[in-house]
């Protein structure tokens, strides 16, 4: 007993919080991920992209972060997506109690997926935990392919990087090639994958994988609550 | 008396710490500027350019700030100007003190001005001061021009604000007139300049800028020494 008891202090509050997100997702069957990056990596717009090509297959709903603005969250809650924007009035990441407290405003019976949009910023966000299943970073092109090596916190805490705006690589110096290299030699197992949601390339290969995920949590729900559980 | 001591007590150790910086940049007649920027913006390839042209008109020093790798300071190096890495390991930000201690690595007698490429993050490094006398804002096309309203703190704290890769706006939605109008709702006393480094649009006004502060900076200097203060 006493172990369990220093287990539980060594957890900082916001883990604990976190898990207990985590708990509410698995109760109710959803499937949430994280998604971090650098300002104007194309969080929103893929959002957009995603909600709409998987309109009528899953229920998704977005939970975003920003400093300042409901820009995000105008924009998504046009594709007909459940939203709400957290304002966090100049911090630098979101953290999991606050999380939690706009958990309320979204109907997890109904939902299959949750989108968390974190504030874009590669550093901070990386060291809270929000209780998500994933989590995702993106890097765009324009940012340049040594992101990775020199962000090392989001790529080594993410089970998914995303290179976006793989239509602007042409214009740049940016090889597809050396970002992921340089992506796995920070944390080898970590999936890559490459798309435009402007030109639509590599989009298939994201909605696939997130469909699958989404789908295997609403399975595995759908199964835990047939046992009577 | 009093009121000094208090004073002096309501300045956080940080600001403490950069009045020392801003005083010994003073007394050595060196001008210092603060980059501050989303990761991938350009701060390293605008410090690369601003170097090659103020080749021999100029003695610059750059200090630059990572999470990790030296990668920024070695492609700096490679046109011939005195520059340290900051190896944060993992802090957001760099910080006055940190600054003040890598400053005895320079010879202060020397350089006209000092060039501090902070932590590729929008939201951090604009709560820290760190002694410098101007303090210049990047946002990249590619990012949107939604930016500098949802990173007010760092528009609002700077005296410039450079739109870099106008190179790559025709290829997004970026609007070059719409990005200054949101800047000047943040702060209206704001210069904004647009640059691209890449197609050398743009670069004359940005270098003017930053001989003239240089070197208004540099004349101070000899002109106290000759009243021999």
């Amino acid at each position: 007993m006493s172990t369990i008891e220093i287990k539980d202090k060594l957890l900082s509050k916001n883990d604990q919080n976190a898990l207990a997100n985590r708990n509410l997702f698995d109760r109710h069957g959803v499937w949430c991920v994280n998604l971090i990056s650098a300002p104007g990596s194309g969080k929103t717009s893929l959002i957009e992209s995603t909600a709409d090509h998987l309109s009528g297959r899953l229920n998704l709903g977005v939970l975003v972060g920003d400093l300042e603005t409901e820009n995000d969250a105008n924009r998504i809650a046009a594709h007909g997506v459940p939203v709400r924007q957290i304002i966090t009035g100049g911090a630098c990441h979101l953290n999991a109690r606050t999380v939690g407290d706009f958990l309320v405003h979204f109907d997890l019976e109904r939902l299959d997926a949750l989108i968390i949009e974190n504030v874009g910023n590669l550093v901070c966000p990386a060291s809270y935990y929000l209780g998500e299943h994933d989590r995702v970073s993106l890097i765009s092109t324009p940012e340049g392919d040594d992101k990775p090596l020199k962000y090392p916190g989001a790529i080594h805490t993410s089970d998914v990087m995303l290179i976006t705006k793989t239509d602007l690589a042409p214009y740049t110096d940016f090889s597809i090639a050396r970002c992921r290299e340089n992506a796995l030699k920070i944390e080898s197992e970590l999936t890559v994958m490459a798309l435009s949601v402007r030109s639509g390339e590599g989009l298939d290969a994201w909605l696939e994988w997130f469909e699958l995920h989404a789908g295997k949590k609403k399975k595995r729900a759908e199964s835990t609550a047939a046992k009577g559980k």
